[in-house]
């Protein structure tokens, strides 16, 4: 059977590829990667599907045995991408699809350079600060940081292998489609050989 | 501007590459290349649409000057795709579509590795050989010489980038398509890391 695709969809935070996911989702069949955190579920979150929750010291002996494809601390909570749902569903022949941040979606380009990595962009600074605004809940300065940290991270669109400009949803959504599609018939020599370079690179 | 792709749609006699081509230019907007060639025009074939006729001096000073992608015999008449309204089209960000046999395709490899090479593979033999006596006019043993060659021309499938299994057309058309929006989506520097391996591989 034909393994299944690792279709990481990454980018600065505010490009909207979290609702890219969500709408992919409706439209292929794959199964969407799901994070272990040690923060605490918030009202409305749900166990295995939101998140894998659990404390400290488990996510650590994970960490420790090599079960993540990338793990980061953010704000003094741990967060990581579990490696064994993945495996066994593209083994099954089935597509994951992962979200990530650009650092995290290096860490697994690292540790499964067979994936497809597609950077989401914003389609302009002020588009991206017009929805992180939206999203409300921060203060001016910490939009400030974001945008600066965002425009920083656009830097790492020649890391993938795709650029998705998110100016259109359907249109972004469409796309991510045709790239998995086209993935799909990849000549499997041809594919290694990308891997290949893709590996030296780093 | 970004520049045009040109796309090869190549693969063994009798896939079906020719249909896969005309649905394809009524379903995107592209730039059909056109051969050259020594032999007379057949009845209804028209100069600039079917091929460029001239004649066989004038196709070797094109050919010593440089200006095919690829030419070869064939039957004692000399075939050859001309590199300059293919490169024109493409520098104005305009696709091309390039119909051409497995040794064509190899060639206009060399020339152009950063070409995108699809290979249309017939469903079966069995059906290839229901195809090739369809299309009628061949004796059984031409018939047999063509099945045993496209047999052979199976192991180029692993030269190409793509391979799009021709069993319903409409499928086989949308396969092509998404190919061809996911190589727009491309991040440059990586298409060129591709290509370079591409070329390695020769």
């Amino acid at each position: 059977m034909e393994k299944g695709l690792l279709v990481v969809i990454s980018g600065p935070s505010g490009t909207g590829k979290g609702t890219i996911c969500r709408e992919l989702l409706k439209r292929v069949d794959a199964t969407l990667s799901i994070s272990m955190t040690t923060r605490a579920p918030r009202p409305g979150e749900k166990e295995g599907r939101h998140y894998y929750f659990t404390d400290r010291e488990r996510f650590e002996a994970h960490a420790r045995a090599g079960g993540f494809f990338e793990h980061a601390e953010v704000y003094g909570e741990r967060y990581g991408t579990p490696k064994e749902p993945a495996l066994e569903a593209l083994a099954k022949g089935r597509d994951v699809i992962l979200e990530i941040d650009t650092q995290g979606a290096m860490q697994v380009r690292e540790a499964y350079p067979e994936g497809v990595f597609i950077f989401v962009v914003p389609p302009s600074l002020a588009e991206l600060k017009r929805r992180i605004e939206k999203r409300g809940g921060e203060s001016p300065e910490k939009i400030a940081l974001r945008l600066s940290k965002a425009e920083g991270e656009m830097a790492y669109r020649e890391k993938y292998d795709y650029a998705v400009v998110n100016d259109k949803l359907a249109r972004a959504v469409d796309d991510v489609r045709a790239i998995i599609r086209a993935e799909h018939l990849k000549v499997e020599s041809n594919r290694r050989k990308k891997d290949a370079a893709g590996t030296v690179d780093h």
